[in-house]
C-alpha cells in the first residue's frame, strides 16, 4: 500500500479524483441513514483525513458503527475540496475492515487525562496530544544529528557499559549476569565480582563526556547522541531515571567558542522544527502551552546575553526581592533567580565562570583560582537548558583538583593521560533531549515526552 | 580558530596566498639543517596537510624535532602546489607547541598490530586505520537517519531498561541499585527485588522490536536506533555485548514489501557513504581488504534475490559439494551454505519463509502452518546482515504461538493486546549496526567497529 495521507496533503493537485488505498485507523463515525463520515488517520501525519461512506457500500451497516481504532482499508476517490477546512475527502468506494475494536478499547472518543495515558503508554502515541510530542521528538532528533553532521562533527557512540566509577557510582545503576539469590563469594565473605561477564564490577553510565574528549583530540569535533542513566529516586516533573543525552565536545575551542556553538546549535534546531512540525505545534500552541510558537519564534530571533556568576548574584542582590532561596557568591542559582535573570534580560542567558567549588573536576581553573570556565545556559520558560564548560587541559591541575573533590584517579588514568598526550584547548557541553524536547513542546512532565518513561517504581512494559 | 584543513581542501581556490591558523597534531617530522616537513592533521578530515618549517622560525630547533602526536597551533600561508600530489602546503610564519609528547607515547611513527591498538582504545582513533572506520561509522549513522527520516519514518527511543523478559533473562543483563554486598531479604531467604529502585527485576533490553511495533500502530513507519545489549560469553569476532541495532517496524507492510524496503534502504546507505568517504574507502581497500570498493558499488546495482528456505535446501543439496553441516529442511543455514547461496545468484539473497520451528514467537504463521514469514538477508562476503519478518497479527494465533515456545505471556499482555486493538499486517527487521560497518570498511573484527568494545572480561576504560 504506497498511498499515504502524508503524500495527498503535499500534493493535492496531482491527487484530485485519483483512486487511493490506504490503511489506516479509525477515529471517529459520524452516521446518518444516508451516509457517514469517517474520520481517519493512517499515522503518516498530525492530520486526519475525512472519508465519505454511503450507504450505498456492501458493509455500511458495519463501517458506519465502527468504534475509535478499528483497523480498515479504505480504496476511494480523492476529491478536492478547496472551499472547505479540510482539502480533500476521500469518497469511499471499498471498506475493508481488518480488526474491528470494541468497548474495551482504552482510547474511547473523549477527552483523557495525561495521568491516564501514562497507564497505557503503548497506546498514547495515538492521541492527537502523544502524535504531536513524538514527531516533533524525532524531529528534533533529526534537528541535532543535521546540525552536528553539516559543521562536520562525528557521531560518536560511546559506551553504556563501563566499569569507572568517576561520576559516584551510587549515582549509576549496576548491571550484572550473576544470579543474585546465589552470589559466588570471596574468602571474606564479600561478593566475588571476578566471577561476573566483565571480571569486575560494571555499570550503565551517565554520561560519554570522557570518551567523548578522547575522540575529540583525534577529530577535533565530535558529538555523542544516547541514552543515559541515574538512580535517582526522585519523583518530579524533570526527572527520569533513563533519558537521552547530546554531548559534544570541540578541540581548539574555548569558552567563548563554546558558547557561539551552543547558540548557534540551539536556534538551528529550534528552527529546523518550526519549519518542519507547522501541525504539531499549532495544536500544542492551542491546547497545552499558549504561547508556544511565539516562544521559539522569538528564541531564534534572540541574542544570548552572556554573563558572569558574580554580577548575576549582584543583580540578584540588587533587585530588592525577596527570595526564597538567598543568592551568594559560593552558591548555585535557583530556579527563581533563573526566572528573574531571564526577565531581566528579555532572552537566554549565558551564566559563565562559577566558583569552583560546587562544580565538577574536569572544569578549567580560571587564572583566577577561584572560578571554573564553566557555563549554564539558561531560557525563558525553561530554566536550564544546556551545561558545559572548557575542559581542564594541564595535567597537574586536573590530577589536584580531582584531589580536592574527592575523585579516584585510578579508574580514569587514561582519560588523565589524554593531558599528556597531544593535550590542547577544548571544551564540551551536554543538553538533556527530553529538555530540549519539553522547550519544544511546552509539555512540562518528562514522562510525557519519553514513550516509556522509566521513573521510581515504574518501568512497566 | 575556524580555519580547518577539510575546509582548504574542498575551497582550495579561495585559500591561495591566504595565512591560516590551524591547531592540530603532529603526525611526522622529517627535518633537514634548513627546513623541515611537518606531516600535520587538525582531525578534520581523513587527509592531512603539509606544513613547511623554514629553520628561520624563531622555536625552529624545537619544532623540528617534535614528537608524533604533539599538539601545535600553526599560523601560515597556503601555498596551492596543482604539480604536487597534495595540492597546498602551508609554509608556517609562526608555530605554538602547546604540548609535546616524548617517548612514552603510545603511538610512534610505525605500525602498530589492531591487538596493541585496542588495549589503548582512547587512543587509536589518532591512527590512519580507526581514523577511517570511526568517520564511516559517523557518516553511516546519518545515512541511515536521513533514509529513514526522508521516508516518513517517526525515530522512536524505545527504553533500555525493562523489566519483561519475553527474549530470554538468561540473555540480558540484570541491572540493581541494591547493595550487592547487603541484599535485601524475604522472609523466604530470597532477594526482596520489591526494595530495588523499580519494585522489581529490570534488565537492559536486547531489542526495542515490542515496543517499536506499539508505534508503528500509532505512526505507520517507525525506527529505533539504539545500543543494544547481550550477555553471552562467547569470544568471537563477530559478538559484542553491547553493540548499536537499527529496528524499523511498518504498518500496512507483508514480507514482500519488507523486502522492497529493506533492499532499498542498504543500496541507499551503502551508496550514501561511498559518495561521502572516497579518501577512507580508498585507503580500506588498500590496506584492509582489497577490492572493497568494487564490493560496495556493485551491491548498490545489485537485484536482489528472493527465495524460499526450502528452495535454498534444495540448491544445496543438489550442488554436489561436502558440507560440515549437512543441510536439512528443518535447520538452519550454516555460514559455507550462505556463502554457496550468494555466490551461486552472485549477489545478495533474501532466504524467507523459514520452519517455524526454529524462529522467533512473533513471526507471522504462514497458511501452510509449517513456515513463518520470516526472511534473512545474506550478502557476499559479509554473510546475514538483516533479520527481518512479517509479525504475527491474530491474537489467538500468537497466543499459541507463545505456548509452543515456552514465552511468559504475562510480562506481554499489552504487546499482545496491540493484536485486538487495531491490529494490521505488519513488518519489521532488525539490522545490526556493527554489521553494516564491518561491511562498509572491509573490517573483520567487531572490536575494531566499536569505539570501545565490550567483550567477557573486556569492559576498560
Amino acid at each position: 500500500m504506497k498511498d499515504e495521507i502524508k503524500t495527498i496533503y503535499s500534493n493535492l493537485d496531482s491527487f484530485g479524483d485519483k483512486t487511493v488505498k490506504i490503511g489506516g485507523w479509525v477515529k471517529s463515525v459520524r452516521a446518518s441513514k444516508d451516509f457517514a463520515f469517517l474520520d481517519f488517520t493512517d499515522g503518516t501525519c498530525f492530520k486526519s483525513a475525512q472519508v465519505i461512506l454511503n450507504n450505498t457500500l456492501k458493509n455500511y451497516d458495519v463501517v458506519s458503527k465502527l468504534n475509535t481504532g478499528s483497523t480498515v482499508i479504505v480504496e476511494g476517490v480523492v476529491k478536492l475540496t478547496p472551499q472547505n477546512k479540510q482539502p480533500f475527502e476521500i469518497v469511499a468506494k471499498d471498506v475493508d475492515v481488518f480488526c474491528a475494536t470494541d468497548s474495551t478499547y482504552p482510547l474511547q472518543k473523549k477527552r483523557h487525562t495525561v495521568e491516564f495515558l501514562r497507564e497505557i503508554s503503548y497506546l498514547r502515541p495515538r492521541t492527537n496530544l502523544f502524535s504531536a510530542v513524538f514527531r516533533i521528538r524525532s524531529v528534533a532528533a533529526m534537528a541535532v544529528h543535521t546540525y552536528f553532521q553539516e559543521h562536520g562533527y562525528v557521531y560518536v557512540n560511546t559506551p553504556l557499559l563501563t566499569t569507572a566509577d568517576c561520576e559516584g557510582s551510587d549515582q549509576m545503576f549496576k548491571v550484572t549476569t550473576l544470579d543474585l539469590n546465589n552470589l559466588p563469594k570471596t574468602k571474606d565473605g564479600k561478593v566475588d565480582m571476578s566471577k561476573d561477564l566483565f571480571g569486575k564490577t560494571a555499570f550503565i553510565t551517565g554520561s560519554g563526556q570522557l570518551h567523548g574528549e578522547a575522540f575529540a583530540l583525534a577529530f577535533k569535533k565530535i558529538y555523542t547522541f544516547g541514552p543515559t542513566f541515574r538512580t535517582e529516586n526522585s519523583n518530579t516533573k524533570t526527572h527520569a531515571n533513563e533519558f537521552w543525552m547530546i554531548e559534544p565536545e570541540i578541540a581548539f575551542c574555548d569558552l567563548d567558542g563554546l558558547m557561539d556553538i551552543e547558540e548557534d546549535m540551539l536556534k538551528s534546531v529550534v528552527n529546523y522544527v518550526v519549519q518542519r512540525c507547522p501541525d504539531e505545534l499549532e495544536f500544542l500552541d492551542k491546547f497545552v502551552s499558549n504561547g508556544l510558537l511565539d516562544k521559539l519564534k522569538t528564541l531564534v530571533k534572540s541574542k544570548f546575553t552572556r554573563i558572569d556568576h558574580k554580577d548575576v548574584i549582584d543583580l540578584l542582590k540588587k533587585s530588592g526581592k525577596k527570595w526564597e532561596f538567598e543568592p551568594t557568591y559560593e552558591s548555585d542559582i535557583a530556579k527563581e533567580h533563573e526566572k528573574y535573570i531571564t526577565e531581566y534580560f528579555n532572552g537566554p542567558v549565558f551564566i559563565k565562570n562559577w566558583p569552583k567549588e560546587i562544580k565538577a573536576y574536569y572544569m578549567k581553573v580560571n587564572s583566577d583560582n577561584k572560578t571554573v570556565a564553566g557555563v549554564d545556559l539558561v531560557v525563558p520558560l525553561a530554566g536550564e537548558l544546556i551545561g558545559g564548560s572548557q575542559r581542564e587541559d594541564n595535567y597537574d591541575i586536573l590530577i589536584q583538583r580531582c584531589k580536592e573533590l574527592g575523585v579516584d584517579v585510578s579508574s580514569i588514568d587514561w582519560y588523565l593521560n589524554l593531558r599528556k598526550f597531544g593535550s590542547c584547548v577544548h571544551s564540551g557541553f551536554g543538553m538533556g533531549f527530553e529538555r530540549l524536547v519539553m522547550y519544544l513542546t511546552g509539555v512540562d512532565n518528562i514522562r510525557d515526552v519519553i514513550p516509556f518513561a522509566r521513573t521510581p517504581m515504574n518501568c512497566q512494559y
